[in-house]
């Protein structure tokens, strides 16, 4: 397959190249060569297109799909009393139904790879492979018993595009024994471990109050920190814990849509952690608490809402911005081959139209500054088309 | 003209009813009727469409459209010098043409009527008119000569569609005298009268220190403010002055994207200022601070960012900012008859498709928190159809 007559070719290379008029060759999954006047069977007009690698959503639950606006605008109290009740009406065909449903809406909005953490693990895992979606798929694990489901899991995957992440909820819904055991089960099969940590104030003071340690420090003092550990949200960190996950080469997920429309109350410091070794992806969170799952505007606000926060635009720039979105989500994740447009690269590329991009002074800035879900045109997954014109080919 | 079969008709009339499987007839500029089974010579099919009224930019420089992106993530004092050595290169033809290009934009992201403010007020009057856009024009007045403009721009309005503004540009770049010279004309001719205020914490300090007295107490202390006062970003602006501009009934337009992008260091207190009894509306600001003209991104980051401001989910609703978009900045550029869709108002109404607004448990919190730009299909200003299906048919 060959992407003809590229307008622009937005990389995310080494060197940030952006290229015009260039094609580019997919062999198999793989990008196999950049150049020009390539010729092959299958071509896709690109010549009115920006050309870009995929979106990665490092934070998702798509089987509350079913719920998105039945309760915005209350405080988190109330909201997860209301959210809470509806999730246990949710049926296992209800969630199936959901993840489809949200996983079509990302790949409408540019999304290639996402980690989506639900119930139901080894029956969504199916959802994305059926999807020809890439994916990470945890089912969260709140008691030991729940941990069973990691086997399931790892059985369920057959294509080698869908892989299981071991999921704990949270330090104050899982006990340090549950955690003690993902972290085990996390590194025997060598699956990347996930929290949500340090979201409110709140829990932060409660972690302190309770074990005696930061959320961060807490998490090290029984080896949960490392390479493949995935730290949700990370608000409410301080300069310690900062230097702490980089220090082990963790990985945060970093939220600032859902964060704002729940009031967590402050930003996640995550141009400091990036300064120290931590890898930061973004992630859109649950359409209860953003609501929709275009991670297009997940870089736009991601860049204002650091601006604004430290007083200062050149706090996060769209460089910055684009390469969460892209490569360090990627990488947040695991993935190395993923998320830059680049020979030998797995082939999850996305097409753009230009509408409300004109004119085209800076084609990134336009990217995340200007676009949405909606300029989408065309989705390459894997190296499979899975999106042509704006239709689904599934 | 029929608006048949609506799926939903968010009216926001006084109770702001949302209305399903109803039709509208406009006649002429006006909505004549709202009711079922309603037939006419032309009909456009809205069954799977949200239709609302179309949204109010109260605050934008179409003009420089052509600058898009040239600057981003620069410190204030960078950018400023970086754009105004670029906007002393426009031509009279380049800021028509790049005026015309940012109403294509507005229109096609579901923008109905526009407050413009830039060079060339009467050859833009032009160009809004014979678009068919409803529009404000002004061109920015520094010294005492600019307010010539204002009787060309009179002279130059010919179809009701589109009127002048008298605009000051700050407290920085204008005298006392041009600001009491506009503040005379703007009552001789019953024109609203604009200035950009507070938007720095060094303007505020500057004004105190210069004049003795902060922001809003200055412009009251030579008559400036009134019903008729459009009070652009506000942002530095404290308890009594907010009490001030509610007792003179002033209007602000709040530009949360351009002020979070520019780092301006605070948040305006606009649901203070609407408890007092201001009048607010929301706007872009340029291209070269945004740097896009979607009145939706303004809808959902106006949302975030008061929650997060504040510290609570409920500091501002979908409704808030939906009103804010539609009848409340309709209002702030002095229309009583714009803004909702209910009988005898003028026809002022958009489209939207419903991509990524599924399901639709909620369809305003969709509105904001869902839709953007691209979800709008058809555009009818003033009873007349501008685009439709997504072409616009100037």
């Amino acid at each position: 397959m060959i992407l003809k007559n590229c307008k622009y070719i937005v990389t995310q290379d080494k060197e940030r190249r952006i290229l015009e008029g260039y094609d580019i060759r997919i062999k198999g999954n793989l990008i196999s060569e950049i150049g020009k006047d390539l010729s092959g069977d299958e071509e896709i007009d690109c010549s009115e297109k920006i050309v870009m690698p995929g979106l990665v959503n490092t934070h998702a639950h798509l089987g509350m799909h079913s719920l998105k606006g039945i309760c915005d605008d209350e405080t988190l109290f109330t909201w997860l009393d209301i959210v809470n009740k509806e999730e246990a009406k949710l049926t296992k065909e209800q969630v199936v139904k959901n993840t489809r449903d949200g996983a079509l809406e990302c790949i409408q909005s540019g999304t290639t790879c996402i980690y989506d953490s639900y119930m139901y693990g080894a029956e969504r895992i199916k959802v994305f492979e059926d999807l020809g979606m890439r994916a990470f798929v945890s089912s969260t694990v709140q008691k030991i018993e729940d941990i069973m489901h990691v086997e399931n899991m790892l059985k369920a995957c057959t294509n080698g595009l869908v892989k299981p992440i071991i999921a704990g909820h949270s330090p104050y819904r899982c006990s340090k024994e549950v955690l003690e055991k993902i972290t085990e089960l996390s590194r025997k099969h060598d699956l990347i471990r996930r929290i949500h940590i340090a979201e409110t104030k709140k829990e932060r003071d409660d972690t302190l109050k309770e074990r005696g340690l930061t959320s961060i420090k807490y998490l090290e003092s029984f080896g949960f920190l490392g390479k493949r550990c995935l730290l949700v949200h990370s608000i409410w960190v301080d300069d310690e814990e900062v230097e702490l996950m980089g220090k082990y080469g963790a990985s945060v997920s970093h939220n600032p849509i859902s964060n704002m429309k729940l009031a967590s109350g402050s930003v996640a410091p995550v141009v400091k952690m990036i300064e120290k070794g931590v890898t930061v992806g973004l992630g859109t969170d649950s359409v209860v608490s953003n609501n929709n799952l275009d991670m297009f505007e997940e870089l736009k606000v991601t860049a204002l809402i650091h601006k604004h926060h430290w007083d200062d635009p050149k706090a996060m720039t769209y460089q910055m911005v684009l390469d969460m979105g892209t490569i360090m989500g990627a990488k947040a994740l695991g993935l190395k081959d993923v998320g830059s447009i680049d020979f030998g690269m797995k082939a999850d590329i996305i097409t753009l139209d230009l509408n409300g991009m004109l004119p085209m002074n800076n084609v990134i800035s336009n990217i995340v500054y200007c676009a949405n879900g909606n300029n989408v045109v065309d989705s390459i997954i894997d190296g499979k088309i899975v999106m042509r014109e704006r239709k689904v080919l599934i």
